[in-house]
């Protein structure tokens, strides 16, 4: 039996905002984690983090502690056991329950406080994350998810019926990634916070790496979104995959009107074309941009939906053709388990948000388990990459050719080096004394 | 000019939890308000504040803190010729943004910040705040409206001519009001936690003193739930209203089958019936519950709708027939304005959440504005009335026959006294140590 003795949070910090990167539509952040270590009584340290933008990540620090005490003194046992009671105690506590319910900052510390719950699981089974998830039986797997408000869509026996048949062909599967990786795009040539030029170097750099899908910012004027997107087109080529990301800034018509111009460009996904509560909006643009480009350009979109409630929506109401599920904005694994069976039921491809503090870490795991065990198809599949912050991490992700590579030590990926985190921790950290 | 020299914000619980009172299928609270109060330089102090449910109060008193820097130091006929600028500034800060958007823990904390800048407003026009916003005229409500995201459903040009069309009549309906008061309706004869000797007498009490419409929670034991239901129904007879409270309890098949066996009492609306982001869920309910009881139970929700996106979608999906907004789980007065003008656009009547703390003392305000000057009439709207806390308010709410009294103190009657925030302020007050 191992007891979790101890809930410790860390505010971390890493000063990004000042050199542009991460600059979108929208925001322009310092990338920041709020950090969870859980002891144990002698056995390995769990580790989770929610991701931030810098300025309040001492609010999602004091959500961490306000749910504390539903974490300390639980033995993982009985947590692996009965784990949608475990979740729910965080998720849906009688008092706390009401800052959400189940979104934004308080959501977000249960991601946190959860994640570091499966680190932990996966750490004593001795396994990576997406291993120990992949080889659970079906009925275990089907334990941790908690179909409250999602039976409308999925329900228990569907969701066992795609598990089950995710066992076949898992071997091959699973020797395809250990021989090639898994396919991936690179967020990091075109932040709306660089000038041509730099989109340029870097679009052709990255293009000389191997990458042949780039995701660039749109959302700023619109004659400059399109002559950045001409410069990145004319590097890649027609045959290569050019993703937009418009990070919530337009309202829907306009998000249409600015997507018919930019489909000369041949766009393979809108992200995020409007805000991400609106559902019915993203179901317009899609239906209006599958018309306008004959099913070419899709809507994605998932770094902020806020939980599985609306993911269930967006795919009822056909408004994503690409789902991006997020390992830290929802409620954790858990909740990260719900959303990628439904969207295999729903036929949409999952391709994970990823940059941020460790996002590529936490995903990479999610999406190998998602082609192993639920879609079963590398079809549309792609892990974002952002080439920022993964020294910070004790295990950090490996890419070749622009596909990542499976990550082998056990547990979540999400350790931070002590040194990192005394050297960024905010504000008594060197960084930023 | 008056500028805004220091926020301060006190941590203010009040020990509810106990009793039983404010319990229901998902909640069971101890009433708390993360209460603001701007200073300024020889003005008026303005107080606004948001309700939460006890743990986690502490969460939204540090978002608060998160965003002081951008109301300190600033002038009041500043935010006045600007609002839009001002509410931006705290809704799409570049870094806080990404802990909601706009929604939870951020979003309330913008809720009563905003509101204590409106109090103020009205403080310095000397007028309450429902004969503050009746009286402006057409372009500055219209310039305190943030059009962002919502322009699908209402473009200025529709908000103004809704706000013009509401100036006939005013007074006839001013002095309707003055003579009558406001219509309202009581929660406090059915909670959850209470026995059913307990919602007999309480029922029976509050038929003596007038009211006429009656709202009892749901989402226990299905049987149980009728059983109490049939109790107030015999009391009150088949004239008076009887609403029911789920609390989103339900899954979506589940809140119709529920609703099927509920509709033997005629229930007036089910509110809340599932999970309060599930727009296409509503939309689902809301069409069962019509078809099955030819249009006279209907769907009501919106004391946890995150925003005017999810009023917006409720609207156009015609998920709800009662919108009932709330004072301080959205940002505040600005917002509120965007969702009461959306409502009369598409003729859905408002009444408005109550209850908790202070909520009554703030949202009759909005619904005498609302009659007044955009709904114009008084059919199917009713004030929540919870007969809670109020004494801990300089200006509480008045009642008489089950109706609201016309406030007239100057500001948004949000001001607690200085004895209740010292007794029980969170943890040092003598109330809590």
């Amino acid at each position: 039996m191992t007891t979790i003795t101890e809930v410790t949070v860390h505010d971390v910090r890493f000063p990004t905002a000042a050199s542009g990167d991460g600059s979108d539509a929208i925001n322009r952040g310092d990338y920041s984690a709020t950090y969870v270590e859980l002891s144990t009584d002698g056995g390995p340290t769990g580790a989770g983090f929610t991701f931030t933008n810098g300025r309040g990540n001492e609010i999602t620090c004091a959500a961490v502690r306000a749910l504390r005490h539903h974490v300390v003194g639980r033995r993982v046992e009985e947590i692996t056991a009965e784990p949608v009671a475990f979740w729910r105690s965080l998720a849906a506590d009688v008092q706390l329950r009401w800052l959400g319910p189940e979104k934004g900052v308080i959501h977000m510390a249960t991601g946190a406080l959860v994640n570091a719950v499966w680190d932990l699981r996966a750490k004593l089974a001795g396994k990576p994350m997406w291993r120990y998830l992949a080889e659970l039986p079906t009925d275990e797997l089907v334990a941790n998810v908690d179909f409250t408000h999602i039976t409308d869509a999925l329900t228990t026996e569907e969701a066992a019926a795609i598990l089950d048949k995710g066992r076949d062909g898992l071997t091959d599967r699973l020797g395809l990634l250990e021989r090639d990786g898994f396919p991936s795009y690179t967020t990091s040539v075109g932040w709306l916070g660089y000038p041509d030029d730099k989109v340029l170097a870097l679009t052709r750099a990255a293009y000389a790496q191997g990458w042949r899908a780039m995701k660039m910012k749109v959302g700023g004027p619109p004659a400059d979104d399109l002559r950045r997107a001409r410069i990145i087109r004319a590097v890649i080529g027609p045959d290569a995959l050019l993703m937009m990301d418009a990070n919530q800034v337009w309202d829907v018509d306009e998000a249409i009107t600015n997507m018919t111009a930019l489909a000369e460009v041949d766009p393979y996904w809108i992200e995020e074309p409007t805000h991400a509560d609106d559902i019915l909006g993203h179901a317009r643009i899609a239906r209006a941009m599958s018309e306008l480009t004959g099913g070419r350009c899709r809507v994605a979109t998932g770094e902020v939906a806020a939980n599985k409630v609306i993911f269930k929506q967006l795919l009822q109401a056909e408004a994503i053709g690409v789902m991006q599920i997020d390992a830290c904005r929802v409620g954790g694994v858990n909740e990260v388990l719900a959303e990628i069976l439904m969207a295999a039921k729903f036929g949409v491809p999952i391709c994970p948000h990823a940059g941020g503090v460790g996002l590529c870490e936490y995903v990479q795991h999610l999406a190998i388990f998602d082609y192993l065990r639920v879609g079963t198809s590398l079809e549309g599949r792609m892990i974002e990459y952002v080439d920022h912050l993964h020294e910070h991490f004790v295990d950090p992700v490996r890419t070749r050719d622009g596909r990542y590579l499976l990550p082998t030590a056990p547990g979540y990926s999400a350790t931070m080096h002590p040194s990192s985190i005394a050297t960024f921790r905010f504000p008594d950290g060197p960084a930023w004394r």
